[in-house]
């Protein structure tokens, strides 16, 4: 078959538009033997039936494994250098108490950026010691909060707040361990990299200014300088971002030395993931093994220590573990001309979601995949796009791929590498509940997050007396998705 | 003052850096004598120690008098042609039940999108006649309900849905009003008129298909055709867009007059506001003189009566009467190298809150103004970027203006032009609790819609145990926003 001319030019025509391409799917994602798929041993239509659509389905197995061997790998290269390695599990990618255990069960530590997810972490268990808090404008209460729960560190982001973190540290009588975040000048996800470290964003400070501001904290008895932090980007493919900046970071880290050792240094996240088959990451083993390299050689360079390393990755070890489960509601074939006067189809495919649980095609323009999760089906391929059920012609959920042409009214679609900042950035957008959020491990399926009901969106809204629902308001996203019901949805009329 | 090289060029330099432009306040935002800033009569102080920080402030007589307005000038202008007007508010851009009843009780209908809206409007009192339901895949659930409901009248928006419309209507023995999407090839937002109405997006169906589509509407018994309905756009400044889309829609509706009469044109909503001083919408009065004069030269030319005319505005009524209040965290001046070889100062100013509850920045590149909310300076003015406090290089509150360069940590800002698509697109990014909306008039301010605690937030996690929390979790979010506690926030350690 011949590519849609209104494809774009990285979607290949898939010899079998049923297949789950292995880059893009859990690893616990197949076919069982009528065709449907299978998550983490559970078959979609078992997940739809009992907890609905939209649905979001994370592989339990799956996150665990990725952390695991994320983990192993930069332990095995970093310990080939002389030193160890500690991961953060990057929490504004998904967070939730099954998602913490999981991690710290896996040997990550956790990172957190607001006094939310700072809550969640301490409320699943996580030891606080092995919590890092982010932010480039953190308030005094969480400032406060944290360092009196015991964080184990605070990243530093402005000059302010190293007077900030070490009033509260001497208020609670702590040496709170702090981080400096500095820009290197390196925009991985733009192969940009600037001559100067002067960089027009809001977080971090300049590498130049960096002796000044840890003089600063050092100067404060109540805080402990642990090392420079450093984040280039998101979405990275290859590790040439990561040695340029270590290098940088390096160099400035060896002048600091002067001043006193320096435990650490933090080279932050930013691990790309196959969103599609055209998406082509350096594998994390191949990564660590490069990191490592860079970092030994730039220390035997500048005559140093290697310092203890950390790392911040979220996208790289809870994106691919997840799908989106949507049922297809509309199947509008549209016509739509060409430069040459011709015209060819697009299909749009309108599903129960949308922006709502997944902001990031309209935020970024990202692209997904998508298959057709309830059978497979040898119709011939057709360009489709799915749209989600929002009143905004910028409501898409998968751009381009290409579907079974017979996907209909019922079929259920699975998108995946949904794990990461869907949730995350999901919204009540025209008044649609959040779905739930599933985990699948070996044939069994447990709510990790309620959905929401209409009720609940009510329910912050004084004007809505409880006794004066007029109408039933039960709609797709009310059924099913309640694992604990609240207080408000028994009262439903 | 010259500006400064980093500005965009359609920022000018203002001669006072305090002053509130009447185009993108709400007509009741003013100075008080100590040069506070003041909503329908109450001070910024007065909300931000009562309510907290972020905080959505809407004036209701703002409000109110912009859907009078603008309803009275749609009457009056179409009265002149002979003919009448219904003016839906369109939901989607900020729906609770203060504003629904603020629109309804100035005779306006009101459009829906999604089970919640219908519910949130039906539980506001709105009576179920004077609803619209629009969406381009109503779940089959959604459909029934509005039905059942007694819904005024449902946009179908393909093929589809006639049969699930007219299947519903029978099943509830009642004959339903519908409307038919059309899409014209009328794209006002990007000046594109398009020669043809094949349109590569998931609203709609082509005029030309249009007959077809209305035989079968006519069709059945159930189903009582209302007429074409358009929508051409957001955020459009002037009336050719609408005028060209009349025109084509008026030629369709002539032709159909064949078949039966038709009582209505529905040319949806878009019509634009200022969001910064280089904004220059057409003033509603002047867009309904020009709408009714090309309907009427129209219906003249296709010798045919001027139908029943109905509009969809939201942004227009809702967006100018809100105003969002931000607590200054941090303040940073970032040198910027520019192409000649010099730099140039941006000073990133960030707040409380962010695309967590604006997500028009990053979402869409929007632009918005920003003063200082608490006091009046004559520090020469400086160009900001307000920054939001989310883990993430593009979340941006105010991509640029000019404030006085003294501003500071711990001062408010006001973010004028937030009432529509700010609160209806808010997320809990980074765990940060949605901020609470306040009504003020004459001088008092109520809770509208309660803001959101971490313990809502927490609420939906079955892994976090009531008994397990083991820190106290008060951020800025949870202080003073709930007009309404939550039985979580009472049980909050």
């Amino acid at each position: 078959m011949t590519a849609n001319p209104l494809a774009p030019s990285w979607l290949v025509v898939p010899d079998d538009a049923n297949e789950l391409a292995p880059a893009v799917w859990p690893s616990n994602a197949t076919r069982a033997a009528g065709g449907e798929l299978t998550l983490g041993g559970v078959t979609a239509s078992a997940l739809t039936a009992q907890f609905g659509t939209p649905l979001y389905v994370v592989d339990e197995a799956d996150a665990r494994a990725r952390a695991r061997d994320l983990r192993d790998a930069f332990d095995r290269e970093f310990a080939r250098i002389g030193t160890d390695v500690t991961i953060y599990y990057a929490g504004k990618a998904f967070l939730c108490a099954a998602v913490a255990e999981w991690m710290t069960g896996e040997g990550l530590a956790v990172d957190v950026c607001s006094a939310g997810e700072f809550a969640v972490a301490l409320a699943a268990g996580v030891d606080p010691a092995r919590i890092g808090y982010h932010g480039n404008n953190k308030s005094l209460a969480e400032i406060d909060n944290a360092v009196e729960n015991g964080v184990g560190a605070i990243v530093i982001d402005s000059p302010v707040e190293v007077e900030r973190v070490a009033a509260a540290a001497r208020r609670h009588g702590r040496v709170q361990k702090v981080r400096l975040r500095v820009n290197s000048g390196v925009h991985a996800h733009t192969h940009d990299f600037l001559a100067t470290a002067h960089e027009d964003q809001k977080f971090g400070i300049t590498l130049d200014d960096a002796p000044t501001l840890v003089s600063s904290i050092r100067s404060h008895a109540s805080l402990e300088f642990l090392g420079l932090h450093c984040h280039i980007g998101s979405q990275i493919f290859g590790a040439d971002g990561f040695s340029e900046s270590a290098a940088r970071l390096l160099a400035v880290h060896a002048e600091l030395r002067a001043g006193g050792e320096i435990a650490e240094l933090n080279l932050g996240g930013g691990f790309g993931i196959a969103y599609t088959t055209a998406d082509d990451p350096t594998a994390i083993a191949v990564l660590a093994r490069q990191l490592a390299d860079i970092v030994a050689a730039e220390c035997a360079r500048l005559q140093i220590p290697v310092p203890h390393l950390a790392f911040e990755p979220g996208r790289v070890i809870i994106g691919p573990s997840a799908v989106t489960l949507y049922e297809v509601g509309t199947v509008k074939p549209v016509s739509v001309g060409l430069d040459d006067g011709s015209s060819a189809v697009r299909t749009y495919v309108s599903v129960d979601g949308g922006m709502s649980d997944n902001a990031r095609p309209a935020l970024y323009g990202a692209d997904y995949s998508v298959r057709i999760a309830n059978r497979v089906t040898d119709a011939r391929a057709a360009l489709i796009r799915v749209a989600g059920k929002h009143c905004e012609s910028g409501d898409i959920v998968v751009y381009a791929d290409y579907l079974p042409g017979d996907v209909q009214p019922g079929d259920t679609l699975a998108v995946p590498a949904t794990g990461a900042y869907c949730w995350s950035l999901s919204s009540n957008y025209n008044y649609l509940g959040r779905p739930a959020v599933v985990a699948v491990n070996d044939g069994a399926a447990r709510v990790i997050v309620r959905g929401e009901t209409i009720d609940d969106l009510l329910a912050r809204d004084p004007g809505i007396g409880r006794g004066t629902r007029k109408a039933q308001t039960a709609g797709d996203h009310d059924t099913n998705n309640t694992a604990a019901s609240s207080p408000d949805s028994q009262k439903a009329s």
